[in-house]
């Protein structure tokens, strides 16, 4: 093992390799439910490097597993070490150029370890936009938003981390480089092999550099709240507002009353609609990129028209247009601190699920039903992002649990009630998160035999030793 | 034999198996290069027999090679019969059920032998839009769309085929049937199977049914052409509209003075700057959802006011917008009869390209001038999609060939000297055609080791016994 170590550190150089206690901040994961340590932690500067750990790893016998890994704030255990996997944990955070900046052909080429605000960063210094936008984007990578397809609050405009992405460079599991880079936005020249590697969770090869798209930054948001009586109401907003606005809608967020209040007591902000803290209230960003003071004073107008349409009709009860851009923060702030205030409140149950659209509204009143029906005086916190269907269903104890062990022995359960329903609406168990160790046992029992062998015969046929990242997503 | 097709009809109906002169429609390309007969064409008229077909074609000895075809519109051979395989033909053109319109989800699922434009009637008639839009929309097919990536003339603002699909049906190899049917926009479990069979030209599977994402329809538009000096100012106007109109920017066609000329003398239309018959053109549309009127009226105000600028900064010389949705259509005849012009002056050379956006123009400059080095007076054809850096960049006689076998016989030296500075440019030699029969072997010359062995092993991994679309894409 020491001559493995020594082989390790003539590759990346000695004071690259962590081991023991300096190893610890590596593999324990975000939500500290995954410790098991690796051989050793090893952080290479470049391509090269991680084609060279690779082999080095392959050919030891038996094999070593190498465990890719970014920014470490994967939810769902997606770079945990296992105990029957002897690994090294390859992280990446040191692979991390900026290759190049194409502003005419609006693409930036970066390598996998710059961090997600560093990407945006480096796009806004050239007058250009990356819309991926997460809570964790000071520290998450790129390389983790690709392998694990992030989504964000931006998808209903830009799309997933995968529809951002024109082309990869790759170290696969035999050690060799393909180096995809394409700056296309059409090339139909055989398979498209990036999509394979985006979304994997490094269980087929080790994304070391990408080409990711750039967009015209907005000018100006119209940024506003609007209160409606229930999610069937949110929907219909959703729908009349995409109809309008089409892509200059950038953002629509749904908050239930239960997640307003618990954020708006935790971090002390004023409700929105104060004297109707019972309402369903939505979030919604629209965005235009004219330098035309006219093409502004249009957007509202417009909004205004739509609005007050809505409440004539009765879908809309009230809605608040922030006058400022400190008003416009002061919106997003409540969005965005609603995970950090269920923090505070005690350990919760997270579900990432989506549904489609049409089924949203549905699903939340049988699931929550259903809930209420083995645990009475349970309330959901729940949010999300009504265009991409996607919603986070979260529960906390409540009055439900009579303390936090009691809600944690329910998760299983929960979790059965919860995942039946997205099955029976035609949903997915996880939206954005990924699969990674969490949810693999739930994978095997809701995906149909067909696609997971489709799965493992494409795992098998890139990875036959099963050595990059084993045992996610897929047992095998 | 015999009993062979006997066991096909049982399965889909002996009316609907075709041999001899009435297969020939089928087995006979759109550019009537290819013309080998299968042993039978099969029409089945579901998913169910789909497989059935499949399962008896392997089940043959020696086992029976399947093409699956949908209008036999493409360019490049992808549905051909090769002689050195005996095959079936399997034309999708009756599995065409409209299986399920989800207006609130923006979704249609319908079956791969549906029209083009029957898909976009469907989604027109729920007050929503399907995006694609092809020359031979009317034949042309959604699984075949799917199968080649189709591009066409929006891909602008919405994308190409694959980023117009949420999920995929498809017969495999083997006959197992994946219903992968999945209608969210976020779904983050495993890997993404749809992108593989998506521009696999049905190497890999038969694709038998998909969800499509739908849109809103766009309620008026502003059609415009603009004239410039060169290709680098088009660009440079591009870049201006692409940054103030963002996603309202929903195509950006370049028409090049010699592909001008042309189709004005064969259509007879007025030339739009008939006072500068050398300028280089783009035709622009700009598209608002929004039903007030202000909207429009904004809308027309900022596109004068950029477009003035431009001219006074000098790389807009001239601009002229559709005044009625006649004068729209008309200015759409242009951009859309040029390949007929072409036609109708006799064989041409085909180069369906791309490069980044902001190579275009050295490109063209440096392509044109190594041609006219090779061949004194040729005077290429070119328009394409300036926002997706793709370009149809076709050689007619015109003076610098004695006659059409002259141009024929420089084919391959013209391709080579075209595709050399494609691969200069980092660009590539299918942007939206495929690769089929026609391009398979600059594929092998273009593309990199690791990547054809990716494809190899992808494809030895789905489909074993080289049985469906053999020899398409990659030599075996």
């Amino acid at each position: 093992m020491n001559d493995f170590l020594t082989s390790l550190g003539s590759i990346v150089g000695t004071t690259n390799i962590r081991t023991n206690e300096a190893a610890q901040p590596y593999h324990t994961d975000e939500r500290n439910r995954y410790h098991h340590a690796p051989i050793a932690v090893v952080l290479p500067k470049n391509t090269a490097e991680v084609a060279e750990v690779v082999k080095l790893c392959v050919a030891q016998n038996p094999p070593i597993a190498i465990i890719p890994q970014g920014g470490n704030t994967g939810l769902v255990g997606g770079a945990a070490v296992l105990p029957d996997h002897p690994s090294v944990l390859l992280n990446l955070t040191r692979v991390n150029a900026v290759r190049q900046i194409d502003e005419a052909n609006r693409t930036m080429t970066v390598e996998a370890g710059v961090t997600l605000e560093h990407a945006q960063q480096i796009a806004q210094e050239h007058g250009l936009l990356y819309p991926l936008s997460l809570a964790s984007e000071g520290t998450a990578t790129i390389g983790g938003n690709l392998a694990t397809n992030a989504g964000g609050t931006q998808v209903l405009r830009y799309g997933n981390t995968r529809d951002l992405c024109l082309g990869l460079e790759v170290v696969l599991p035999n050690g060799d480089i393909w180096s995809g880079l394409n700056t296309l936005r059409k090339n139909n020249t055989g398979y498209d092999l990036k999509h394979l590697f985006i979304g994997a969770e490094g269980t087929l090869g080790i994304i070391t550099a990408a080409v990711l798209k750039l967009f015209p930054s907005p000018v100006d948001t119209l940024t506003a709240f609007i209160a409606t009586k229930d999610l069937h109401h949110i929907v219909q907003a959703f729908n009349t507002c995409q109809k309008q606005f089409d892509a200059q809608l950038t953002a629509f967020e749904y908050i239930s009353p239960n997640a307003l209040n618990l954020v708006c007591d935790q971090f002390n902000h004023q409700h929105p609609f104060a004297d109707d803290t019972q309402a369903h209230v939505a979030l919604i960003e629209i965005s235009h990129t004219s330098t035309q003071t006219d093409a502004l004073n249009a957007l509202h107008q417009s909004f205004n028209h739509h609005i007050s349409a809505a409440i004539e009709q009765g879908f809309i009860k009230n809605a608040i247009v922030a006058q400022s851009g400190t008003q416009q923060m002061q919106f997003w702030q409540i969005r965005e601190q609603i995970s950090a205030a269920q923090k505070r409140v005690g350990k919760n149950i997270k579900h990432d699920i989506s549904v489609p659209i049409s089924a949203i509204a549905n699903f939340v009143e049988v699931t929550c039903s259903q809930l209420e029906q083995h645990y009475p005086s349970i309330e959901p916190t729940i949010f999300g992002h009504i265009g991409d269907g996607n919603l986070h269903f979260n529960v906390s104890r409540g009055q439900a649990f009579a303390n936090a062990n009691a809600l944690m022995a329910a998760e299983t359960d929960i979790n059965q009630i919860v995942y039946n329903q997205v099955q029976q609406h035609k949903g997915s168990i996880s939206a954005e998160h990924g699969i990674g160790l969490l949810k693999k046992d739930w994978l095997e029992q809701l995906k149909s035999p067909v696609e997971l062998n489709l799965m493992r015969v494409i795992k098998q046929s890139l990875d036959p030793l099963n050595m990059i990242n084993p045992g996610k997503i897929l047992n095998q």
